[in-house]
């Protein structure tokens, strides 16, 4: 990464909008590459972005806009990637643009869907981008919570912990407070599991489940997120560090949580379509369960992982809710 | 203990209704102590608890109720302590029966504030009980949702297993799981400890802190607790099991947590007189915090604890909560 920082963010959902928006306060030029171009003028006409964070004023002056994705790519010695994990393939395959010497920093949650691989491993895998390029930016933070400019605070992880360190000064403000890691594996796969035990903790709820038992679920999820990670990659690392944990739980008790929504529904006895139709999105935590599933049993020896486990059969094996909750609470501690 | 197991659970707060409930289930004769003959007469009449819990019935026959303390303890080979911390000294005053050969099992949540000791200690530095036959019964668990028979986890801890073992057998019943432990001390100071953190909580949620704080409060909240256990009793522990960060996550994310509410209450301003006035009532953890600030400081090599240093400034050295929280936002990550 050179000296002079020139960052460019791919992807405009709510994550994005308050990422771009943080990113301003500190850097005097942000390339933003929004895909829709309506929301583009949207945004030079009313300083905000129509679709997702719309209290969100942006200092016009400090963003470069463009609909065009080589445009941003070719811009910037600093990516940042935020599409939703589903799309991310398809946003990529436009690229006529190299991304080998860039420093990526992921802020996507999710398994790329076709590859079943973490963003990291994606971008090392199909882009050649070397891992100590490759970074990530992991919360505890509500898009919605950096709209109000509530103290939030930030991970910011990349195997090159310079590169970390100084784009972690750029996105440090007075309402949000950074720290600098390395495990970005882990990190990246926190950031997936979180998703899946918010599905887990509205399924309880759903169900009928209360407080003491939300209290033991997600006790015990945080245990198995760390013999997961562990069995993946093993580090020492604090597993309680807000990048974890944090994350874990902002997602797990809000009700705001698009996953648990989408698990509260599951609970509540809605099909897993019928759920899709309602909430009219798709909560990333769908796939994970998916992907994560199935990482986990191509391994010899598996991790012992119950509660992801219990969605899958839910989510993908077309098991009741209740049967299989009525099973899981045996298994937890 | 012997094999046949004659419990008395002295305390009719909500905890004690709620706890005497589960052991009828399974025990033919529970004898319960409660302070007040009114309540009792009112027990007999009705098969509910007037002031606690009143949704709660009871099969008197399994019941032996009595208001003479002494009565209660002579009848026991197992006492189960339940009174608020505050009256736990007068009400032991009362007693020509000796505890020391009665197997004890805690489950107050706080110091005994004359001595500053836990109860583990307090009985066995006052009333001669051996460490093996004291233990405690931890949550994460609500009385109000034990009423609502909501499924919930009991962890039973004895340095002697077998009695908690045949104890946590007592308890367990078709909507309470129990695991049991050796960690007595260490339980112990977790169940004081969250009081403590869940003040905290309520203060950030009081001076306007969002969602993404207080999962970083957490986050900090159970590293904190961990390092302070450490320090007073340093055995291998996970402390992310149901006693210590279930029990954390139970009150510290529970808008009914009176310590919760307390904490709220000195955020918006309140000063700590007018809030106990408001509440008519103590939190355990307002006096939880000067007794743990206190052995704390008493080590040689203090334990870093952040947030036990930021309550106990707002509330003995009538600080601002604002300022203060302003001080302890740069401590956290």
């Amino acid at each position: 990464m050179d000296r002079e920082l020139r960052i460019s963010v791919i992807g405009s959902g709510s994550w994005g909008t308050a990422l771009t928006k943080i990113l301003t306060y500190n850097v005097s030029k942000v390339c933003w590459y929004v895909h829709n171009e309506v929301a583009i003028e949207h945004i030079k006409d009313t300083s905000r972005n129509l679709n997702y964070l719309s209290d969100v004023e942006f200092d016009t002056d400090r963003l470069i806009l463009t609909n065009d994705i080589n445009e941003a790519v070719a811009y910037g010695n600093c990516l940042v990637l935020v599409t939703p994990s589903a799309f991310l393939s398809s946003e990529l395959s436009k690229l006529t643009v190299s991304l080998e010497d860039k420093t990526i920093f992921s802020a996507i949650k999710g398994i790329e869907p076709n590859s079943g691989l973490i963003v990291g491993e994606y971008l090392h895998k199909f882009y050649n981008v070397p891992y100590s390029n490759i970074g990530v930016i992991a919360g505890p933070c509500h898009a919605e919570e950096v709209a109000l400019e509530r103290l939030s605070y930030l991970t910011i992880a990349c195997i090159d912990k310079q590169k970390a360190k100084i784009f972690a000064e750029a996105m440090t403000t007075y309402f949000v407070k950074t720290k600098v890691s390395d495990d970005v594996i882990g990190i990246e796969y926190a950031a997936v599991l979180k998703n899946i035990y918010a599905i887990a903790a509205g399924i309880a709820h759903g169900l009928g489940y209360g407080d003491n038992f939300q209290s033991v679920l997600m006790s015990n999820s945080i245990r198995e997120m760390r013999r997961y990670i562990k069995r993946i990659h093993k580090i020492k690392r604090n597993i309680n560090n807000s990048a974890y944990l944090g994350d874990l739980l902002v997602t797990g008790y809000s009700l705001f949580s698009r996953n648990r929504t989408f698990g509260s529904m599951i609970g509540k006895g809605y099909t897993v379509k019928s759920t899709m139709m309602e909430m009219n999105m798709v909560a990333e935590g769908y796939y994970a369960v998916k992907s994560a599933y199935k990482i986990n049993n191509s391994h010899k020896k598996k991790s012992h992982t119950p509660i992801l486990d219990a969605v899958y059969q839910i989510l993908y094996e077309n098991r009741r809710a209740k049967k299989v909750f009525a099973e899981l609470v045996n298994h937890l501690d």
